[in-house]
């Protein structure tokens, strides 16, 4: 059991990169959400391997029929399905990892746990291709999302050395999230964002790869949403976010930054904004207290590792004749993964969001 | 749903900073552990507060009375129930925060969660003090998981400017856990462990607080433990540590260091060690690789936000008169919550582990 | 875990019966709730055994002493915990079960199940005497859909031979129930409730048992409630149901008498009433469609096996020297435990309907 | 969420009678498991239609398509996913019922449920469709147990006022199950078979239907298995034949005819078999006591509703017109919905054991 989260709305991933399709069950989502192919599109597109050098070769349509959940392009309240073929596989390009894992790949880890059962090729289950039907199913909640007055965007805070825009946590706006979420390169600035797309083609042309840092914010959420403890807004984001491969670390707020800090730098004091709204002036908190929604702005970052997949050669274990070797693994990669995981960050958190919000009223 | 967490082993968490007691039910434990006292005891006085300034001077026993699951000192498979009883209570401390929500605190979100029914007094639920029966609860994982060969131990990585030794995670070793895990004051360095000290008192002096980032290790575990995706290592360990409060980011291996480097610098090389076991030259990933164990250390490390509750005077809203105020936090807190967070942190771990290594062989 | 049920109000339920104290957590109920004694007497009154020879005469006062969740009377929306001490345990009673396994009771299966681990003094966790607590979150679950003008009561339908009066599932009404809920012995009809007693008693001197028909409903619950497949009304009512020791069977409406019937016999004809509200002219349906209510009253109904504890000699085996014995279980017995189970069935409906009411409108 | 169940084996079924494909998501399912397409094919066939007038005449050829989870026919671990293309539908059948709730159908329960946005069409998710992915859910469930030494089987033990063959319950053997699995009706006693068949055909010929009883039995299960209260042997798999349309009564052992005994005639006697091996001498508590199994045959029924499609006039409301009205409900419908029922509830019960035995040993 794992490929399967959330508590209200349940999300099932299935599927291998090799194999016949991948897709999603989207289980419990709200009845009457009009299907916007437009907004579905923006998240899937966003995804996409480009020909522009800074991501895999390998394009895909990805193209998701919807087998059922929707009537008139209208949610029923069933289960939605939905399917992506996989088209354009080249299995060859993995023969003879089944002995030899590949470098902080699922690889070895994977044949310990199912007992070499495992589909190996393209990663199988733990392919970052799985992350489409979780774009499927985080645009789905990005609509029922926005029925509600929710936004949610992410955007590449980082990659290596190069910082995107920094953008007030406690001010950010629905407008600027509307305009973050429909980048095609998904960095804010554009001269940061042709920066960072020398920086990835270059590591490329070594052969080698780069992490980034994606940053994703929610405006329009109420106050009061989550519950305590293992509950609460940061455990149940999350805990979607760790599932998405590479990523290795999560913060809310200020974070490890805000853990370096002064209780008096730190604490956000309330106070009543012209509307008269209760707001906090600054927004270290992130927009949770005790697991819980104060009504500020979500601020979530992830840490995407490098990819592992890189053209340099490695050293590894021959599991058949148990010795050390050497491994040189080609195919077609991302030079820098977090340049496509800024919609799947998005998607999570939008899930994430979306299964608290639906939380009865209690 | 809130205060409870896991899958295969269960933890319910429940009381009030101010109520009769706290506690906690372990359910799905497994039958025929024998409760070792001083284990617990040394968990448990980790978490209690000192006599030193570095903590708050609200000292409690804390010492658990078991319920039910125990005959003659030994799990009988049925559920654990634990509580402590509180004592040192001065409610009269968080007289008139009713309506004067407390910076960074939840006062405000759980007001508006519970609408107004919630019982603020110490911070009701969400205070610290539930830690104490998530301690006793990751203290019987600890029994459980020392049966199976596994020792998980934290630290108090970084104060302020100050960081304890480094462990080179591909290194460090059950014995350097079995150390870590009885230190009074939980910095391994004796020098550091004095500065950190001072710098502490100096905080509580300036009534002001920081926060800190603890760091966590566990050993033995063997390959192929874990599940891809949403029940991997990582997420089921963050879905935990965020439960915890103050917890405002988690990473593991690299993390978010790693997520700044090349993967040439950020993949491990497996290879085979002297014993003939696979192992990785580096440990960047931390212990998982896809979601499961590769039988390397597993390393994380939690930032803990600055204590919120300082005693500067500090702005916030009346929400009786709708109006913004001042307000000066009373009562005794811990100038450095993230001291006693250590065997908190090592807890919430320990649960999570364990959790994950009673999932049914598949 | 296994002592846990709920999506939405997890209950969990803890002790043994010769432990220190039994008890139960109540997690995600609803803040707000005033705490309504005399209700909660009335069910767990109804549980305890009486003096009139047609239960047990292990009497306990069963004094429910509540560590956490309410403030001045109140639910707070944190986790409620309760406990019962034990005080009349006599476990010499059950010295030397351990190798001679009693007829139908959990003894053999749960020595495989615990290795050896598990407490057989007085059933240990397996124990009726685990209903307590869940009478006590029931009493809880009746108060918050009391609010929601929800009314759930049982009667003893059946005891042997002996049946109670019916009650039209299609025109029972609240008062009527009202008058359920509160009989010290819980069958309506006074005559028939007499001949059942004799028939206990009788039973009793003959150190046998009988077992019975718990028949429960519920009023006022909205159309719409519940979802399709395995979060319908039945299964999860009936999730709980079989949860309770000795029930064997469970069926909703004309249950397996309607699956000896045509269609054109069981098919319940929609109308509109006087006050134009859509009901059934019938309820053979049983109050949910696809597992979603329509609105009419709920009506269910628990098999309850025989007490295994009877004082005749009876056939077992010596689990120790491996060979066929006899046996004769001592101590004290309830002569038919579906007395008291009334209120526990009544109990494990209201805590199902009472999450499913919670379940966040979609 | 709905229509998902399990703890361990995860089974997500997705999709409406009258959309593209239906289909189901397996997780958690063990690795290693050789896809046995005959076994697969046995319990399809079962479900499928017949043309000799004792089905409907909506034939399907009900072919699935594996999309994930299999390599060279071996399962890997990873979820299984699975369509059936819906190929036979007359939606025109269905115009008109949208305003005119069937009777004993969810036509209006979901109406109210999903506020008009259901796919009233063929029952839609609610439809006896959704079956055939639990059907094969069950398929693979069957091999998984197979492998672990346990058979699973069920027949049509009633309907209307016709018996199938008694099985003793402490006798029924691993070779009776094989002959019972594969039986085209599914009655054993031949003479019964056509018997039944003829009243069938002859309540479908009276534009009526009949409801009857499926028995399902499961022997080779280990001592030891399943845990006390909510997560009992009886639970877990009342939880899922409850969320199998028109189900309405489950039954474990001597169930509702057990109650109505005394303890003395009920209580299962313990004994060592010839081979040293501990059983029961009868099988009155149906193969589980405490939640936990015994070793001895399980022994399950179901009682299932009569067909609520039929063709006589009803009396139904006009939700549009707020009146009363009359329904003629037209299409292609079962006379016997037990029939096609007996594999669904034979792979609903092999589901819910796989899911008891995948749990970890504690």
């Amino acid at each position: 059991m794992s490929s399967v989260f959330g508590k209200n709305v349940k999300v099932s991933i299935f599927g291998e990169s090799h194999g016949t399709a991948i897709g999603c069950v989207v289980d419990g989502f709200p009845a009457g959400v009009t299907l916007d192919r437009d907004l579905m599109e923006c998240v899937l597109s966003r995804r996409r391997a480009k020909s522009d050098r800074t991501t895999t070769t390998r394009v895909e349509r990805d193209e998701p029929e919807f087998l059922s959940g929707l009537k008139d392009g209208v949610t029923t309240g069933a289960p939605i399905a939905a399917i992506f073929k996989n088209e354009n596989t080249r299995s060859v390009d993995y023969t003879g990892f089944e002995n030899t894992p590949r470098p902080s790949h699922s690889d070895y880890s994977a044949t310990m746990r199912y007992r070499g059962f495992s589909d190996y090729r393209g990663g199988g289950h733990f392919s970052g291709r799985l992350t489409a039907p979780l774009c499927l199913a985080g645009a789905l909640c990005k609509m029922a999302l926005r029925d509600r007055g929710v936004t949610v965007a992410a955007h590449l805070a980082q990659v290596g050395p190069l910082s995107d825009v920094y953008f007030d946590p406690a001010a950010i706006t629905k407008r600027e999230l509307e305009v973050m979420e429909r980048l095609a390169f998904p960095a804010v600035d554009p001269e940061i964002a042709e920066e960072m797309k020398d920086l990835i083609r270059t590591a490329a042309l070594e052969r080698d790869s780069w992490g980034g840092v994606v940053e994703c914010f929610a405006t329009g959420l109420p106050a009061g949403a989550g519950s305590p403890m293992f509950r609460g807004v940061e455990p149940v984001i999350a805990g979607v976010l760790f599932g998405v491969p590479a990523v290795k670390g999560v913060e809310f707020g200020s974070g490890f930054a805000g853990s370096a800090s002064r209780g008096s730098e730190n604490n956000d004091p309330f106070r009543y904004d012209e509307s008269g709204q209760v707001v906090t002036a600054t927004n270290n908190h992130g927009g949770a207290l005790g697991g819980i929604t104060t009504g500020m702005p979500l601020v979530v970052r992830a840490a995407i590792k490098p990819t592992a997949s890189i053209s340099l050669p490695q050293q590894t274990v021959d599991l058949k004749q148990k010795r050390n070797t050497d491994i040189v693994v080609g195919g077609r990669h991302d030079p820098c993964i977090a340049v496509r995981a800024v919609p799947v960050i998005e998607s999570a958190v939008a899930a994430a969001l979306l299964d608290i919000l639906l939380e009865g009223q209690q």
